[in-house]
């Protein structure tokens, strides 16, 4: 909830011998399996840097890659599916590193008895998604499970991007001062899946955001790139998981002002009556900047005149106290703590 | 069945609505989902190379590029699990490309209520794997999906290697003359998943052959590299299906020996009894080269010189007649069409 003078109370953190919905929720139970069993036996210098993306040196280029797979239920909804879903979010991926998306590949795992047409409509999609984005589909692959062993269509899109010289963002950069940037409204996609899931309708429909959001980026680095310090999709956990991940890698504090933050009336009031925070949910074609606080007014005007940034909003501010700890300034003047999600809200939400 | 008499009868092939589990297998169903919705709507000059990999010009550097998801079952067999073969088979079709293995991605779709323990182990598997084959596992995404809308762990990796200046591969580059060679004993991997399922049990244990075979092609390269027109790797729908799709990329006609064939006694005994052609059994640690006659000789020494290619044989010969054709003399002089497996024969090999 985002009542403004409720204090986040934490769940208890579980151990658990078994996988839940929760571990592919984008919050803490995630960042625990990623600690405790991949990097754990994972670990190298790329990888431990822990970004969306890897940046690889190979000859005397920068590349970018990153992975994604996608689950989401239902496969259809209103302002997107599974094969735009698939394009946007391995773009974004990359764009996020400030790459310039390239290639895709494409791994399908579709489940016996499927629908052809099904099938079909998702490719096209995901063939229009990628032209649209500029990125060519080179490699894929298809697997086919037996009826109950999957759900219609899961896709893997895996994406190569190059980095262009210059461009030096980490998660772990930002600073004291910096503005915390948001490009528009939050919680578009996650309220979209969930109305469309429980068959709930709004006057207004709300529709999922899904956008690649490479061109908002170039617009971004082209304007002052060296003010961005870090840039982050909120997608799975929402604004405040990466923002929490971004205060822990930088070991800073992030403190929001909960007036600027850019929330739809219709999503409030969905997030509300479903008891959910928008923090959390899921967003598929916003980012976040952290930006040096000189350049922060001439970066946002460089937003707003691009449309997927056209309600970009600076929303709060990088601090030295609470490092490691982001902190919601609620319209009543009270302070909340607006931690890593305990737990699933939304699974299946990409 | 291998039965030096019977001429191979082609199951009519048939059109369908829905996904079968043949669409999985590797054979004329996989070509045809292949050609009818993923080719029709991504089609792309590097995409309708057809191979294993897609070869990236970027920068002055050829990129190779492959994905692979692995929906094994069961998860661990012997010989290997879902993990090696994750990383083995993916480093392979960057492999057969010429290309060393440099960085994989992996992305899980985990189903809820997996046993940790079950994927801590598949998770250390997959590292020891990477680790032997030299190369970095740099990202990664894990999806939860509900319990029975998965299947335990799905995985996909995806590759990116180096081309070195001089190699140039191509599945259209096979010439009549050209020579056969297969790097081992065919039809392990199959014999060794499918044992492990049904619970049949050998007096001599089969076990997958599963292993990274970039170490054997860089050996094939040193020796000499401008004799080798293509190289695959037989998996899905085994030597025949990479031979058929060999024949029809070059068009023309490959002529097998059948008393060349390196297969096992017990592998043959047990397709036997199972009724299986072990020239469409699945392997997943051996390859093929169509390679100029003037090299072959000195090819099959270096690589019957390393581990991987101990028991290499030249097994065939590149013709000009029966183009597109896969043909097999067999042991009493009859020759029988080795065509592409239509259905399936053992679904979720790999």
């Amino acid at each position: 909830m985002n009542s403004p003078l409720m204090l986040a109370c934490p769940v208890p953190f579980q151990t658990t011998s078994r996988v839940l919905l929760g571990h592919g929720s984008g919050g803490k139970l995630s960042a625990q399996l990623l600690n405790d069993v991949f990097l754990r036996v994972f670990r190298n210098p790329v990888l431990d840097r822990l970004e969306d993306q890897a940046i690889l040196k190979i000859g005397g280029m920068r590349l970018a890659f990153t992975t994604d797979s996608f689950v989401v239920k239902p496969m259809f909804f209103r302002g997107g599916d599974i094969g735009s879903l698939a394009v946007h979010g391995t773009v974004n991926d990359l764009a996020m590193g400030g790459a310039e998306p390239l290639f895709l590949s494409a791994g399908y795992i579709l489940e016996e008895g499927l629908d052809l047409a099904v099938l079909n409509r998702v490719a096209e999609s995901m063939a229009l998604a990628a032209k649209d984005a500029g990125v060519d589909i080179v490699t894929g692959d298809t697997k086919v499970v037996e009826r109950g062993s999957g759900d219609g269509i899961f896709i893997n899109t895996t994406g190569i991007g190059l980095v262009p010289d210059g461009v030096n963002l980490s998660a772990s950069s930002a600073r004291p001062g910096d503005r915390v940037i948001v490009s528009g409204f939050l919680g578009d996609h996650g309220i979209a899946i969930l109305s469309e899931r429980e068959g709930i309708s709004f006057d207004t429909p709300i529709e999922s955001d899904s956008a690649a959001l490479h061109t908002l980026v170039r617009a971004m680095l082209a304007t002052n790139q060296t003010v961005i310090r870090t840039m982050r999709d909120p997608t799975r956990g929402g604004l405040a998981s990466s923002l929490n991940e971004i205060a822990a890698s930088s070991k800073v504090g992030i403190e929001l002002s909960e007036t600027s933050i850019p929330i739809r009336e219709e999503v409030r009031g969905a997030c509300e009556m479903l008891g959910l925070d928008p923090l959390y949910v899921a967003n598929e074609g916003k980012l976040i900047a952290i930006v040096e606080p000189s350049g922060a007014d001439q970066l946002l005007a460089a937003m707003r005149a691009h449309p997927l940034g056209a309600n970009a909003q600076i929303i709060g501010t990088v601090t030295a106290k609470h490092a490691g700890m982001v902190t919601e300034r609620t319209a009543f003047g009270t302070t909340r703590i607006v931690d890593m999600l305990s737990g699933d809200q939304l699974p299946r939400i990409c």
